[in-house]
């Protein structure tokens, strides 16, 4: 209903809208720091300033108290519900890969795993072989390509992630995914059965329990790499494109496959970024500037130090992001939105469920006299209150002039 | 799922209930007000004193980001879903001239414009034929209607509004409103013909296309008026009665024909307001106040200056009904709102998406004790947080006492 009446009140406008993604933001109180956490501890003068005249609030990427994924935190900063719109995990990690996964596809997340053969069949032994080195993944998914081109003739993609970590895709548009995962969460047991979970899926479950027969059979002398077990059967889902919803042209500035994966799968345009720094993305984003409405600018610094437990780490990526802030602003976008995906605190090491810090900067902000800075506490007590992430676009739209007036 | 809940729960008793209705009363911080809004910076000892002790919030009227009409404001405010109950053009402009709508009308806004007639048909030429007065716009109407008292036997209505603004009703319970806009929206092209959008709205189409032929025959010597453009084609909608769904006895204060009609579309009683003042208003609230379980009392002038950009005009509004508030209080209602049906910061002059400051007060509110007075950045941390502003009849009604304990 929300996506609907939002689609239906759209209009074009001539203003430019930023939304920087600084992954993973929101934080916890750290005893070290007096009980700041990250984003109130970290020294950012530029992001301090704006906050002044803009919009805070907290962000509930799907609900309260629940723990995002990144594609469903990024599905809500662009106006999808993630309730609504999954993203499978097989899709994720071959998005993370920049396969050009295609719409008849049906990706799959492999772990390199290590079995004991029995004559009643295999038993798993270390569910990720001994995290073996990403050029060994390289090459065992390379002599795994030559060996197992199709099935059956069904192509058959099998491609490197990273250690024990593969994207395996089977190419064909009358595959249903619903396929259980084979990957039994223990070890000293069997590995589950490629099981069909609809009618419609028996025959990708049968060319997956083919594909597992033949890895066997070439990977038989490898020590520990000998095995697989799959998760995460899914196909790319259907979204209607962003820019068709919302009459923009909007393009991507991310460094990682994966947020680069997830633009394109609503149809942004990817943007080129040859120096993979900050400074490379805000170059790439000055260049194009003027050919596009909506930016999506991705960060993934905060959150790889917050998985880490890196305070300092974490505090250094939101400063180095703030010292760059000032090169954005040179540009004068109408509406700029800097807030998070999900929160990762260094405290707890991983995705949680505490909301995110939003800060919203236009010329209609209806900010607070009293707001020193940004942060998670300023935002509980900013003028935006506690919202779901999905009205990101809802906000932004209506602080760029591109959205009518409801009803009479 | 909400609406049938609270009426569920609805059970009688003998308190009151005032709902004042400051239209536009939201704003934007103004920076030669030190970044005070319209509301912050009035001075108004009353609603402050008031504020003290009363629950605060900001409600949302449709959804974040959207900016509402006034009937979509209305009906939130009345207890009513916006999203669910549209209330078309044609027949809010016909509320808005008093106009005795009845369920089987079909109700028009039209524009008069100006067009050049060439052998293909009409070109427009000016879509508000230059703005005329609105004395030559009641001479055209009183024309129009004897010239055109039916078509095909279905009564015609055509009543003035101002200036360009017309209202043309089609009596007939036969007839669907579904027919599209004719009013192309730019110069030198030709109308858009009245369009069925479904099959059953062919005849109205027909009816509206004749309007506009035996029109351009009676306007054919005029020099700019000599045509017409129709935008809004819609019916009454069906809405539950206010007083059944809630069991109350209510009325309506309001000076405003629309709001009138607004209050009147839910099944209120109108009150007449013979001197039509705020203190005209307040007398006639007074002599009516035994007879009443429920009243909505609707200010005009804080929207008119907020759309005309004119802050102190809007502040002096403001001040203006907190002088007289001391007489509503005199009559003690159980339960008195004080809020918006949208925002109109003078800033932005006209109707924005910012959420309403709300204020409720009653025996049993759930106050803050430090807060100092009404305005938005109190109302943004106040005891109500963010709320859509549908939920005001729950509020209102359970700080009357008039909802009975949901579930054992």
């Amino acid at each position: 209903m929300q996506a609907e009446l939002l689609e239906e009140l759209v209009r074009p406008a001539h203003t430019k809208m930023l939304l920087v993604v600084l992954d993973g933001l929101g934080g916890l109180p750290l005893p070290e720091k007096n009980g700041q956490t990250e984003l109130e501890a970290a020294h950012t003068p530029h992001m301090d300033a704006l906050a002044r005249t803009a919009e805070l609030g907290l962000a509930h990427p799907v609900l309260p108290g629940v723990t995002p994924g990144s594609s469903a935190g990024h599905l809500a900063l662009f106006g999808y519900d993630p309730t609504k719109h999954v993203i499978g995990r097989g899709v994720l990690e071959a998005l993370g890969i920049d396969f050009p996964l295609e719409s008849g596809d049906v990706a799959v997340r492999g772990n390199f795993a290590t079995a004991r053969f029995t004559p009643q069949g295999p038993i798993i032994i270390d569910r990720r072989a001994g995290r073996p080195s990403t050029e060994h993944c390289r090459a065992l998914c390379q002599r795994l390509q030559e060996a197992i081109p199709q099935i059956d003739g069904v192509p058959v993609f099998i491609r490197p992630v990273k250690e024990h970590r593969f994207v395996l895709v089977f190419r064909d548009p009358a595959l249903d995914p619903q396929v259980a995962d084979t990957d039994p969460q223990a070890v000293e047991v069997p590995p589950l059965p490629p099981r069909a979970l609809a009618p419609s899926a028996a025959r990708t479950a049968e060319l997956a329990a083919r594909f597992l027969e033949q890895l066997s059979e070439v990977l038989h002398a490898e020590p520990s790499t000998n095995f697989a077990l799959l998760r995460g059967f899914s196909r790319r889902p259907e979204l209607r494109p962003f820019n068709q919803r919302f009459q923009l042209r909007s393009a991507a500035i991310a460094l990682y496959p994966m947020y680069r994966g997830l633009a394109s799968l609503v149809g942004m345009d990817v943007l080129k970024v040859p120096e993979e720094t900050l400074k490379g993305q805000i170059d790439e984003l000055r260049s194009a500037w003027e050919n596009y409405d909506f930016f999506f600018f991705h960060v993934k610094a905060t959150d790889s130090r917050g998985e880490d437990g890196d305070i300092a780490g974490k505090i250094q990526a939101i400063e180095n992001f703030d010292q760059h802030l000032p090169l954005l602003l040179e540009l004068r976008p109408d509406v700029l939105v800097i807030t998070g995906d999900h929160s990762t605190p260094a405290l707890y090491r991983g995705h949680s469920w505490h909301p995110v810090p939003y800060l919203l900067a236009s010329r209609w902000a209806r900010y607070h006299q009293d707001t020193t800075g940004f942060g998670e506490q300023a935002c509980s007590r900013g003028a935006l209150g506690h919202f779901p992430l999905v009205y990101n676009l809802n906000l932004m739209l209506a602080h760029a002039q591109r959205l009518a007036k409801f009803s009479a």
